[in-house]
Order: C-alpha cells, then sequence, then structure tokens
C-alpha cells in the first residue's frame, strides 16, 4: 500500500487515538493539573516510540517534563528537528463550551475539545506521519528529532536550560513546527513570522483592607477606579500603545512585504464575522493584517478586583487585579520593553495606592527569510497533501522556542500551520477542521519523505 | 433584681445565644444560602417569642422571608416599631479571614463573625433588652412591633410590599433602629442622617466569543480596555463624579451643621489608620466627615473579565463587567440619578462594543432634625448605659427602610447605633467590641424603660 492509501486507511485509528490524548486536561498554568501533566508526557513518550523513535526520554525540570526522542538511521540525510507541545490552556469559562472541553466531541465535520488545534492536534499530525512513513516503507527516509514540552502555554520558562544542556544533541539542518493556523480554510499556509509576547501581571493596593463603601466611600482611594484609570492611559485615541519608547525600535515594513500581505487570499468579511464585534478596533495607518501580524500590541488578558458573585455587595477592596501582555515585533528586546511598561505604570500611578508589578514572562518575536529550498519542498508537500494552492504568511500569536532555536542554530524553521484563526485556540469551544488533520498527516509525510531528496 | 444587674449576671448567656445566629450562614446574595436564610428566620421568630412578643409571623414574600412579632399590652404607652435584618453581606474573600466567618470568635473583647456587627449582633442586643425588660419587671413597659427582615443587604427588594400590606398594623409613634456605628469607641451616637444607594450592574462585550490575544491582538475592541476607559471617564481630577446632572440636586450643608459636624470629637488619625491606604482621596473642598456623610459618591464596588486565574492565559474576552453604586444625599432623586448614570454610560460607550446596564436597586437618603423628645430619653439612656458623653451624627451608609418609614408615617426615627466603622462591617474579620454590645442592650433597655414616660 502506498504511502496516501496507507494514512487514508487509517483515519479513525488516527482520530481515536487523538482523542486519548485529549482527554487528559494537561493544563500547565494549573498546580492542580501536575499529575495530567505527567500523565501526557508519558502518553506522548509512549506514541514517539510506536513512531518509530529511538532513546525516548522524558526529562523533569523545575516545573514541568520534557519529552525527546530521536531517529538517526538514515545516514547522508537531511536531520529534521521536531517541536510541539503537550501542554494546553486553561478550559474557564467552562459554561461556554458546547460539549465539554476534556471529553473531545465530533460536531459537523470539526473535532472540539482544548487542545484540538493548539497544539496536541497538530502534534498527532507529526506522530501519525511518521509512522505512516515506517510503517509503509519499513524505515524513517530521514533522521528526526522531536521534542514536545509542557510549558509553552505558560512561557516555556524550563525549556531554555534544556535547550542550553543538549545543544549538540538537538542541532539539525531545519526546525519543523505545528503550531500556527493557515490563513483560512482551503489555504494551506507556511508562516515566516512570529510576533514576540511579554506577560505581566499588576496589583493595585488602596485601603489595607476591604471597606464598607457607605462607611467610607468618597473619602479613600478605590484601586478597581485607579486600575481602570491607569489602564485607559496606555492606549492613545488612535489605538496606539500610550508608552514613551515603545515603538521607538520597531522596523519599518518594507513596500515589497506590505505589497504581499495585501495580495494574500484573505477575507476581512470573513474575519469581521469571526471576531463578531460590533466594530474592530485597530492602530490607525495600517491594514487589519498589517495590525495583526507586523504591529506591537498591548492587551488586557484579565482584570479582577471587589466582589464578583451575584447580587450586591457594597465594598470598596483592599486590592484590584490585571493581566496584561505585549505582543512584540522585530526589532524590538523585550527586556527593555518589560522595563519601558514597568516605568509607565509606576509613572501612572497616583500617591493614594500603592501596586506590584511583575513581568510573568518575555519572548522575542521571530521573522525570517524562506528562500531556501526546504521552503519550496515544503510548499509543494502542502499542496499535493491538500490539492489547494499554499501560501506564506506571518502570524500574531508568538512561539517562544521558534526565536531561540533561530537564534541558537540559525536554521531554516518551518512552520506548517493545520489550526484555523476561528478555531478558538484559547477559547471555549476550540476546535480543528478534520480535513485539515487529516490532510496535515499526508502533508507531513509527503514532506518528510521529498526532504530525503534535499 | 433591678433591671442593670440583670443584664449584667446573663453576659456569657447573651453572648452564647449570640453566637448561636452568627453561625447560620444567611447570606441573602446567593441562592445557595435559601435554606440559611429559613433557619435564621425562624430562630430570630422563636427569639423573639422568648423576649415576650405576641402573634409572631414568619411571612414569605418573592425572596427571603419577613419576620413580625408584637407586644401591646401597655395602653396609653407609647408604640415602638423596632426594625433590624437577620441577613449578611457574601463573606468573601474568606482567605482574608483570621477565624471563620460563620464561626464567632472572640479575641481581645472583641467577637468576630460575619454578621456581628452588620445586623445580628444589633438585632440581639433589642432582644436581650426586652427579655430583661419582662423578666425584670414581669412585663414590657411599651409597646413593641418587630420587624426583622432577611433581604437589607440586597436592598430590601421585597420590604416595600410588606410596609404596604401592613400598614396599618405597623403604625407606631417612633422607629427604632440598631444598624449603625458609633462616631468611634467611648463616643455612644444618635444618627440623624444616612445616605441613600443605588447599585448597579455593566457588562460591555466586545467579541462573540474569548479570542487568541496573539492571533487578534491589534485589530480587535478589548472589552477590559474598553471598560476601564469608561469607568476612568466617571470622575474629574477633583474626585467629582463626571455625570452631567449628578449635583444638580444636591442640598448644601447649612453652615451651622457644618460647624456640627466639625466639632464631634473624631479623629483623623484614627481614620487614616483605620484606611491603612497610603493616602485619602475625596472631593475637593469638604472636610473628610462631610465627605463621608454629606456628599454623593460613585464607587466601584467590582470588576471582572477575562482570565483571572493563577499564570498567563493570552485571551481577549468577550466580556467583561463591573458593580457599582452611588450614595446620595438630599435631595437626589434615585430614579433620576440611576437615569443619569446609565444616559453618561451609554454615551462613553464605543462603537466598538455592546453594554447591558442594570439598576439592580435604588433607595432615597434620609436626613432628619432630632428637636422630638424621644431624641432626649435616648441620648440619656446611651450615656447611662454606657456612662460616656452620647452625640449626633450622621452615617454615609444606607437604611432603605428608615426612609421608606419616614416617609410613610412622619414619625421620629431613633437610630442608636452600637457598631464601630472600623469594624469591617462589609469586610473580612468583622467583628463586634463587647463593650458595645453589652452596654448595647443596658441603654436599649433603659431606653425602653424610659420611654413609657414620653
Amino acid at each position: 500500500m502506498d504511502l496516501i492509501s496507507y494514512i487514508d486507511s487509517k483515519q479513525e485509528d488516527h482520530l481515536n487515538e487523538l482523542k486519548e490524548l485529549l482527554r487528559i486536561p494537561s493544563v500547565s498554568a494549573k498546580s492542580e493539573h501536575r499529575a495530567d501533566i505527567e500523565r501526557a508526557a508519558r502518553w506522548v513518550a509512549e506514541r514517539l516510540r510506536t513512531a518509530g523513535l529511538d532513546n525516548v526520554e522524558i526529562t523533569p525540570t523545575k516545573l514541568h517534563p520534557v519529552v525527546y526522542g530521536e531517529s538517526l538511521r538514515a545516514p547522508g540525510k537531511p536531520t529534521v528537528l521536531f517541536y510541539g507541545h503537550y501542554d494546553v490552556q486553561p478550559a474557564e469559562p467552562l459554561d461556554l463550551w458546547t460539549s465539554p472541553p476534556f471529553e473531545p466531541t465530533v460536531r459537523e465535520g470539526n473535532l472540539f475539545g482544548r487542545g484540538t488545534a493548539d497544539d496536541k492536534g497538530q502534534i498527532h499530525i507529526h506522530l501519525k506521519a511518521l509512522e505512516a512513513l515506517r510503517n509503509s516503507s519499513g524505515k524513517l527516509p530521514i533522521n528526526v528529532k522531536a521534542l514536545v514540552e509542557g510549558e509553552e502555554e505558560v512561557g516555556s520558562i524550563n525549556l531554555w536550560e534544556f535547550l542550553r544542556q543538549n545543544r549538540e544533541r538537538l542541532k539539525a539542518d531545519a526546525l519543523v513546527v505545528s503550531d500556527t493556523a493557515m490563513l483560512r480554510k482551503g489555504v494551506p499556509s507556511i508562516t515566516y513570522g512570529l510576533r514576540g509576547l511579554n506577560y505581566y501581571q499588576l496589583e493595585v493596593t488602596g485601603p489595607a483592607q476591604d471597606l464598607h463603601s457607605g462607611v467610607f466611600g468618597g473619602a479613600v482611594p478605590n484601586p478597581i477606579t485607579v486600575l481602570s484609570e491607569m489602564i485607559a492611559k496606555l492606549h492613545d485615541r488612535n489605538y496606539r500603545v500610550a508608552i514613551p519608547g515603545f515603538y521607538e525600535e520597531v522596523a519599518a515594513l518594507s513596500r515589497q512585504e506590505r505589497k504581499a500581505l495585501g495580495s494574500l487570499p484573505w477575507r476581512e468579511k470573513e474575519f469581521r464575522r469571526t471576531v463578531g464585534a460590533p466594530a474592530l478596533a485597530g492602530e490607525k495607518g495600517f491594514t487589519i493584517i498589517e495590525q495583526l501580524w507586523t504591529r506591537p500590541t498591548l492587551e488586557l488578558n484579565g482584570i479582577w478586583g471587589g466582589y464578583t458573585g451575584e447580587g450586591a455587595k457594597t465594598v470598596i477592596p483592599s486590592k484590584a487585579y490585571a493581566k496584561l501582555s505585549t505582543r512584540l515585533v522585530p526589532n524590538q528586546d523585550p527586556a527593555k520593553i518589560a522595563k519601558l511598561v514597568e516605568r509607565q505604570i509606576r509613572r501612572l500611578l497616583p500617591k493614594t495606592v500603592a501596586c506590584k508589578f511583575e513581568a510573568l514572562s518575555t519572548g522575542k518575536p521571530w521573522v525570517a527569510p524562506y528562500d531556501h529550498p526546504i521552503f519550496q519542498i515544503a510548499l509543494q508537500a502542502l499542496e499535493r497533501g491538500f490539492s489547494k494552492k499554499a501560501v506564506f504568511i506571518r502570524e500574531g500569536g508568538s512561539i517562544p522556542l521558534v526565536t531561540q532555536i533561530y537564534d541558537m542554530f540559525k536554521i531554516p524553521c518551518v512552520l506548517l500551520g493545520f489550526g484555523l484563526p476561528d478555531e478558538n485556540a484559547h477559547a471555549p469551544d476550540e476546535h480543528i477542521a478534520l480535513e485539515n488533520y487529516f490532510g496535515g498527516i499526508k502533508s507531513v509525510a509527503l514532506f518528510y519523505e521529498q526532504l530525503a531528496t534535499l
């Protein structure tokens, strides 16, 4: 049986196996899921072995373990480093899921569940592509090193130490990652740029304890009001980030790239429908695609303080909190931006309150040329796997490891994304289109097969 | 045994009995506590019977029951309507309590627990004063009607219907309430003014669902940012409420009253210590006491949206929420103010988001002269019960029923408060000073005894 027929014959098995992984609630942000994280790591290790990899190891870190395996049985052939992550975002708010986040369910051609698109479904595409290559031809046509971590959703905190300690072992001719999205359904895509990400937490303290808003209201600082007033000053009326120096090192887009981005088969109407807001809101002077992929942002990711339950409670809280993040583009420096943000927050702080500011994680942007021949092999594999024209795109999200590997080894990084922008990657009802999951396995298998000719 | 000796001999019994009531978590804002509310109502009814009241009834309402009892066995003597509430504020945040909120505990002369000051401890003062009068002299010297409700902390929603239906039955020569605080420890106080309270909830919706802040950030409205920007515009730099028309009907303070308030034995240093904020924040042009008692406010009581758990989640939420309230003073009209607040919120709303605005409850302010002879009897009873000089004060909190009864019957309302401003009425570690609880029972018994001479 040839490679494609073999893959087509296994669809049901593949889907059932993926569901096993999706049922493990490996939420890296929450300590209560520690055992689930361990379980997911063991599951991935076991499947790497099944796919034919040797020396499979689970390496503990200070937080969540790294899974690694390799197959070096194709001397003279290229070596690919594959990267993915087995951890997932928290599933909250739970009441907005149509089916429970950790009970994978197929509806209308989509598989729903936390991690379907980000990133368990996409890891599984590679596991099954490798297994298909081995089972249909008896051996892997190239050398493969697979690195699957458990901290991507919390900033890959301990991965850097692992990379440093395993630098020699991880050396490869190219990095391959599937943790991004296609431009839209029917347009297989290779991503050549990602934004960086700094994530912060801010705590504002007014009174030493919660106070009765009747007895004390009118004479004391309210930390919710103060926090809101500070947040309000972080953007100007043109939706630009109002932090001095924030844009100073942002590289201008070339006319050529603006033109290329402008001619992609992207549909604004589809985007507006996906967002579903009364109107869009973005930095003046840039197209929506430019805003999403090439401009830095500051977004509030969470806010809380005071009484948030049912009914009324007349309290002036002692504290109010916000989680916020900045997405970064070339040539912004994450450490410098973190300092600028903190400096501005402290400048905006009135003397009536105290504040704690913490950068929870920082990460560099990555944009790289796609002129290496491996990108043409990838493009053709996608076009064969999907029977559609493929394109080169950037993305607004962040994959810290890509930057890190690019900086370490200066090798081409091939980002084959099989998600879609409206698949709710970090939201309720996350899903992956089955046609992209199955098309992904075929494309990746064809890609690895053709890489032997490089 | 005379009245005071009798009360002094019962201290331990009184305290133990109060603890029974405090152990019932009768939180009116939360539907999960419905059974506790019922239990607290039955407990109060039983104790009214023990105190010698007849015709004790528990009347169900659409939400929480009203407890009523009366003793009309003193023909020709004044009739007092006593009002209190057996419901309490939510106890959250639970981790900030030194001892659990519903396990009453004595530490350093204070009794800690939710409801100790607001209002279970203060109801109990009256129950025990009445019981002492009956047990020491064989009968009550005046006529008493006792009304104890279970919705005070959620705006007394269904009490008005009860008042309308029982108008004739509730008629009295004076209203007596203990649900306020003394000016400070050692200064027994009668309150002649309260602020009104409107409570609102605001929901801002941007995207139709939560979105990945990498994939979508920079081109879509963030409801947390928008909500913060709206909140920031609700006050000006002088801490005045920036809602057109908000101050239009506020009555000016008389020079005489400003002088009286200014000469109270109040200590700013104590107030600052209680608040514990780096600095105070209040409307320019007014003393702190004037800000607290005589000026209207707008306070944020809660805010939430996006990810509020441990670690990082890169989400742009679909919705963000706020709970806010306005405290009102004469002659502001609650319905009119609710309209002004909503109109301004809608004016501030950018076209990128949608919003829901709801007034959860409204309530009028109350300020009344204290020239009726009953106030002198009360003042003397407090001075005898505490062996201290007593004063007349206003308060920043709200007791909707006082306004309602005052409007209905035009009778004097005597507010004898035995709490203290730093007793955390709506916050963790709520408590009541035992000296005020025991002094309160004596004062109230003396007050009711002397009322017979009116």
